[in-house]
């Protein structure tokens, strides 16, 4: 068997430790340069295989490849750019068969969440049918927690820690306030549809701090809502609202959409956050702050996770050795022993049966009344935002590495995306 | 002379360091027993000393004491009370006198910004004349740092840690996204009237990084302001923009006042932030994505700055100190002898200099076109977020301190605020 390189790619909203992922890959095909070729990774994403567009990571030093596990973002870059069904638009499934072949390319390693898990497991079935067989490796990314078998997605647990410890820093902000100044603390968390990293935020009545939170899995109860942060506020003095930014009434609407226009007319311009805090303000008068942590919560590398940092990297290292065993089509995932002491191990998981599912919470992970977590769920979370891995500093910054990305000479003629 | 008491109280907004001058404070304390009776703090600030509402610091212990120096928030209580002058409301300065003379206090430390530096001030002064001498120090405390004479403010080094690092650290996310993504990225900084904190933003186009800042010392240009982000763009397929929340228009209305109103007519709900990524969006057609940081960066003690830590105790310690050696009146400094390497030493000024005394972003540390910061401004900053100083985990959370906060009994009679 001739040695066949490699082909590597990030998909969709990156994270703090996807590039841990890309560094388990890297390093692990180093190590195997007898078996696997030179590693090529697609510039920004899947449309850098489409267009043709590799970077040769051949080029980056083994120092580079190494800062990868601390440097939060895509460093290959991605994109959200998801394959149409192979029925709808065969020609680019065609297409990144072709790139790989022209490049002599035999794994495929896709970086992503659920749609990239079912790129990639057409890519195994079609590569196959045109007699061109490519190992297609799903390494698992993800903030939203949301892909099935695997216990957890990298990308959650770093998340999770950066969420519960700013609603706990908050938290005690606003406690020290409140007697004269701010009761209420909202803090808008992502989670459209899951509200996996809303459920971190509500670690923090653990520490004492009255937080209610608001989940996508659950629909807005104005009133229930209402008469939580008033007892709250009454036994505490303040209260502090983890809130998903896919909250949203029975009728579906989110509560982002409140139909809220400028002077010009425009939309409203707001998350959820200052909608849910004025509402509060206007039924109980209290005053309030709210933050909307956006990018700032899945790129917080300074801040992440031990456990999730360790298994990113882990499940790209996974992947490399489950395709130079031959395996084809499936995701390695992270399989937990025991939560008390923390014990996991790979495994892995057939694509076929990781496509197209999506994970919610389970409902027993969310407290009766709807506004906070069991102990099922706490069992759950904790172990995957243990320990601390911080990065490098250098004149009080972290020191990220930026790679030097350089271009693998094209072979083919052009392709319109 | 006999062994007199001592009264603590923290004012106005809490930061991440605020404590480890409570603690600096409260341990130089302990260390002269001989010279110095208890601490007692006010609960919820001064309004703890106004209604006699005092905690008996000597019953925390030394353990919960030292661990101050690493938790953030205020941790006996804050408040936002300015005692008007003199003139206006003498009864609340005399009622000041009547507890401190009550519980046998000798020495009023007060660790708060500029108003707290006016009360202290004045307490000095009319406690002279009441025939009740109460030596009066500043501990300084603003993450605004616009406190006078001081090179710096404790406080804000750990805010311009978070701000510079959270700005790099999206900003790598968004580079990573921008080809068919987000391509502005727009974080909401604290700031109304000094543009310090959005400064430290600023600090990561020395990363490569493309950001544009926004500052309240800089009349808000629109066309020169979307034209410098179109270049960018244009150039480096996204921009980051860092934004003063005082950001605001030459008629001197804030970004945020857009006379946005709900489908209920109620007032505009959202920060700055919003306001310009849409403003970006409606001229150049960008996708965008927003951060209000709000209380999570002033709160952020797990990205404090070694240096402003080490600084916001130097200054506890030193008002204990100075007060020993029979000042008054005075506020410790911090004296920068050097920037690189970074050399400073504790100095104090007089606070009839401080009260009432802004400090603003020199002009010469903007730059020119107003969107960025100087060389100078470079150094000054840098040698502020110098250094981290993480606090202790447990369960994957930082473990910060609740004291018990127990009360003092009463002597006095009711005061009415």
């Amino acid at each position: 068997m001739s040695k066949k390189n490699a082909f590597y790619a990030q998909s969709g909203g990156v994270t703090a430790v996807i590039n841990a992922s890309a560094c388990g890959v890297i390093e692990t095909a180093r190590k195997h340069s007898d078996k696997i070729g030179n590693v090529y990774a697609g510039r920004n994403g899947i449309i850098g295989a489409l267009t043709e567009d590799l970077i040769d990571t051949s080029l980056e030093s083994d120092a580079d490849i190494a800062a990868l596990k601390h440097t939060p973002s895509g460093g290959f870059g991605s994109c959200r750019f998801k394959l149409k069904s192979l029925e709808e638009n065969k020609r680019e499934y065609e297409r990144l068969i072709e790139v790989f072949k022209a490049h002599d390319i035999g794994y495929f390693f896709y970086n992503g969440g659920g749609d990239s898990a079912d790129t990639c497991y057409k890519v195994s079935q079609l590569s196959e049918k045109m007699g061109y067989p490519v190992q297609a490796i799903h390494v698992p990314k993800t903030v939203d927690n949301d892909l099935p078998i695997t216990d957890n997605c990298p990308g959650f647990g770093s998340v999770a820690k950066y969420i519960a410890t700013s609603t706990l820093e908050a938290s005690f902000d606003v406690r020290s306030m409140s007697k004269t100044s701010t009761k209420i603390f909202v803090i808008e968390v992502m989670g459209r549809h899951a509200g996996w990293i809303a459920a971190a935020g509500a670690l923090v009545a653990d520490q004492g701090i009255p937080v209610v939170t608001l989940f996508p899995e659950i629909e807005f109860d104005q009133e229930a809502f209402l008469a939580k942060v008033k007892a709250n506020v009454e036994e505490h003095d303040y209260c502090t609202i983890v809130l998903s930014e896919g909250c949203h009434w029975p009728d579906g609407r989110f509560l982002a959409e409140q139909g809220t226009r400028d002077s010009f007319g425009h939309a409203q311009l707001g998350g959820a956050a200052p909608v849910v805090a004025n509402m509060i303000k206007d039924a109980l008068g209290y005053k309030f702050h709210w933050a909307v942590a956006d990018y700032l919560q899945r790129a917080a590398r300074h801040l992440a996770s031990k456990s999730d940092v360790e298994q990113a990297y882990a499940l790209g290292k996974a992947g490399v050795e489950y395709a130079l065993e031959g395996h084809n089509s499936i995701m390695p995932t992270v399989v937990r022993k025991s939560s008390d002491p923390y014990v996991w191990e790979i495994g892995k998981a057939p694509l076929s049966e990781v496509a197209n599912v999506e994970k919610f919470m389970p409902r027993d992970f969310i407290s009766e009344d709807g506004f906070g977590i069991t102990d099922k769920c706490r069992e759950y979370l904790y172990p995957l935002i243990e320990g601390e891995d911080y990065p490098p500093y250098e004149k009080g910054m972290p020191k990220y590495v930026t790679l030097k990305l350089e271009s693998v000479a094209r072979k083919l003629s052009d392709f319109e995306l």
